[in-house]
């Protein structure tokens, strides 16, 4: 009976993405049941060298196991899907999701040879799912992606609105406008927790509507009906695709598509019927030639100055279908993403440099809702509790000084770390514990055998550079029969740094003649010798560290 | 007769910091005379793996070295005088600057012992310097740093106005406004060509007054009477420093100054008069704790989110005096320069979580001229060519926008490269030759002797890491005397990779095996098959590329 008590509460759990960006992924446990919204991948900070992207560490679900009913995902984003196919292979769960969603993800499961393996089951907006002592509905909500959708989340100790990412979009340029009835509908239930967006919650004002870019893209086709236009946009954003398409298609333009992720998702988008193109619209990059430039536009990845984008390649010249014209008009249908603001420039740089036009401000609006849209959904919801979500801490935040300026009780409101188990119910919540959570780091096909001590020894090679020492020993005599003799790379040019590289060898040669002289013949004492001789001759000529490793063979 | 015809055209020769930002330095050349303006150094791009700073090569004015008469310098800020320390030690010929640029330049001479070895002249705005054929004026300006000016340099082919870096502030923090008078009385007499710095070429309207700055501070200081008060920002800005000690001397606040580089110039500054601190105000850093933090201000570097100053160590934890406290008011009087956003955020975040007030914006205007500054400039100067100058390509490609829309011709606004000798007369101007220019890389204390293979080698050891092979081979036989051993680093943790460790060791000796019973023994030939054999078997089992070395060693 005492027992039972104990576990009359709802845990949320967010097994990361909450101190950095990315990796969406929250678990929510009662008594038997955990459900999981959300399982993105994250992208490896500077200091990730060789890491192509971060993975959640599930730790948590693999040991609770038997308890994870499913996988409910919000909306379909890498940091929200990317790292299912990881995680899927030790915790096979159903997915759920909206249409447009499940088709990423299916495409995703592909190709990791997956979609035999996993259930995943498409849900529509309003639908309830059954999952172990929890019931999910999916609200539907508007973001740079179709079929995104908030979550209802009913367990035994209340219910949790989780928004997803989200904006409020009256003016939708494909289907319906955010159901704001159904939040309210919720709300006067009684909802026992609000999980809200944060990206944008240090921005005043309202998010403008997508129609609005469809405004700004129109006068730029008007303007340059004699240039071949280019547009760079987010591959996923299938609602901005289709309004730089209904202007191509409006002014009597081909369109190409080009980027592999953007064709990708195109195409689940095309088959799902989540855009609908022309007849005789879309020509094959192969084709563009057959076609007067200002008849033309490409669609084109590399908005965010990824150097192996399109974008970029068109950019530095290396594309090998498209070469930047003097008459080019180049407009950048998006912002730069917090960090990579300089790569923009320089691909901004590099197209303004074979003459090009570049337009790169005010065709964009953000996915994410603002200060005021956030204000709507709190008094449509009027939550127990607030947990700001998706953001950076300072996001999250200026969400819970909106949270307070509406009226909530400041000790009401969570700002909780990843892993935190906020333990909730409606007489009271609180941090009650904390799980294992951490990145996982993926490089090639290795998943987590690249961790600190590696990543140490790669800030150290890429800085400073590496020399080798080896050494041959007679078994017997411990007496040098070879070497020692230096291997440098990424240290310095050698050929320019004759005499240093000569000094070396000699300070080597006399550090060995003094150890045999001396009769050291353990291994670990002439290693730590050669080590510390050579590198404070390294240091001492100059003020570096590389990476020293000497080696002894022994015939 | 006819040589005097050919050297009577005046040529610029940008030798830095066109084609990147920072590096500025110009010569100006006419028959026997040179003069350079600026000697500036750029911070690493990130693919400068370990590289502490650039320095522009200066080939061409090494090889006519007989010609150079001078360093102009513009002002104090590293990109205009920070390879002076190095380019001096090859061409030492006098330096000419104001009061403040001398003092900060004698600074940096001081530190690379150059003090006594290098001729400066402390230059007054209005006065003329006669260097060969040319006479440089010096022209009182405003930028974020003091005693700032801009040069009239008048040669036999004609009067060049150079701006440096520069704004128009009507109300000075400290002396006087820019002197648009004698700008307009040198326009008056006819220039020839007008250099103007480009920054903020793409910004319409007005750079407001420092002062401004001063006023936000004010209402910072009234409004968090009970709070601690840091205050980030640029450490060279002297005259924002004199508005935060002023509002802490009025609010009876003690001031500590953190950050070397800002101790530094502040200390510089107040021996040459250019801030005033009351008595009593500044206090030491180590007797910060007797006084009520209420009653005290910080003043430190970091405003750039820069991992080692001061600000991201109080952030993190790690600074020795100094730590947050939720009662802290935090305040960034800076924008983050391009490049830098992330890190500003990261430390922002860091500083939130520690339950610090972070006020990031507003409280910072730009030290470079507007749109409407800079058609100020061209309709006082009114020059024959434009050479916009200091900024991105893209920033000065917009600047060339702006005078054509005065009225100049397209022809007559020239976007040069660096490299470019530009030949202009009267009559007409021309690029006319290329001079050799490129990055010279710093490390340590090694100038120049890391260059792109180093560098190269250093990106594949960051990403991928190394496997190094050893050998020993019988001389006479060639027969394996011990080995094939593996060491690697920053490829993967070798505890988590037992088996793939060991399959490596089998594939080598059966490599080795091989090569031995088919007789093998060209060095070369083993090394290569070595370093095929186990970088196909690395990229089947991992996706990953690490550099392979193989030693061999004889006895």
């Amino acid at each position: 009976m005492k027992k039972e008590k104990q576990n009359k509460k709802l845990k949320v759990i967010p097994l990361g993405g909450l101190e950095q960006i990315g990796m969406n992924i929250t678990a929510f446990e009662y008594d038997d049941s955990i459900i999981v919204v959300d399982c993105g991948l994250s992208f490896p900070e500077d200091d990730m060298l060789g890491i192509d992207l971060v993975i959640p560490d599930v730790t948590y679900l693999k040991e609770n196991l038997d308890k994870v009913k499913g996988f409910f995902i919000t909306h379909g984003h890498e940091d929200h899907i990317g790292a299912l196919p990881y995680i899927l292979r030790e915790i096979n769960v159903p997915i759920y999701a909206t249409k447009l969603t499940i088709g990423i993800i299916d495409h995703k499961l592909e190709e990791h040879e997956l979609i035999r393996k996993v259930k995943r089951k498409i849900v529509k907006y309003g639908q309830h799912i059954n999952a172990g002592c929890f019931r999910v509905e999916f609200i539907k909500t508007n973001h740079s992606i179709q079929d995104a959708a908030a979550l209802a989340i009913y367990s035994p100790a209340g219910i949790v609105v989780h928004t997803g990412d989200f904006k409020v979009d009256y003016t939708p340029v494909f289907g319906d406008a955010i159901d704001l009835q159904r939040f309210g509908e919720i709300g006067k239930k009684g909802v026992l927790a609000l999980m809200c967006d944060s990206t944008n919650a240090e921005r005043p004002g309202f998010t403008m509507s997508e129609k609005t870019v469809g405004r700004a893209l129109e006068s730029i086709f008007e303007e340059h009906q004699n240039n071949r236009i280019i547009v760079a946009t987010f591959a996923s954003n299938v609602d901005r695709v289709q309004q730089i398409i209904n202007q191509a298609y409006k002014y009597g333009r081909k369109v190409v598509v080009e980027g592999r992720s953007m064709v990708n998702i195109i195409s689940t988008a095309t088959e799902l019927g989540y855009i609908s193109i022309p007849d005789n619209t879309l020509v094959d990059i192969e084709h563009l030639k057959n076609y007067p430039p200002e008849k033309t536009v490409l669609i084109t990845t590399g908005s965010q100055g990824e150097s192996m984008a399109a974008l970029s390649r068109m950019a530095n010249g290396t594309h090998r279908k498209v070469s930047i014209r003097p008459n080019d008009t180049i407009v950048f249908s998006s912002n730069p993403i917090p960090g990579n603001e300089k790569a923009v420039s320089k691909v901004i740089n590099d197209l303004s440099r074979k003459g090009a036009e570049v337009i790169f401000q005010d065709v964009h609006v953000s996915g994410h809702a603002c200060q005021e849209d956030i204000k709507l959904i709190y008094s449509l919801v009027r939550p127990k509790y607030a947990i700001p979500i998706h953001g950076e801490y300072k996001h999250r935040k200026a969400q819970a000084k909106i949270a307070q300026e509406l009226g909530m009780e400041k000790e009401n409101v969570f700002l909780i770390n990843s892993g935190d188990v906020l333990e909730l119910d409606d007489s009271s919540a609180r941090v009650n514990g904390k799980v294992h959570v951490g990145d996982v780091m993926v490089d090639g096909l290795g998943v987590g055998d690249v961790g600190n001590i590696v990543l140490r020894d790669r800030r150290i090679l890429a800085e400073e550079g590496i020399i080798v020492v080896v050494l041959t020993l007679e078994g017997g005599s411990g007496q040098v029969l070879a070497g020692p003799d230096i291997v440098s790379r990424g240290f310095v040019y050698v050929r320019d740094a004759g005499d240093l590289m000569d000094d070396a060898q000699a300070l080597l040669n006399s550090t060995m003649e003094h150890l045999m002289d001396n009769g050291v013949t353990d291994w670990g004492k002439i290693k730590q010798e050669i080590k510390d001789a050579l590198s404070s001759f390294v240091w001492k000529e100059t003020k570096r560290r590389p990476m020293i490793i000497p080696i002894i063979m022994e015939v």
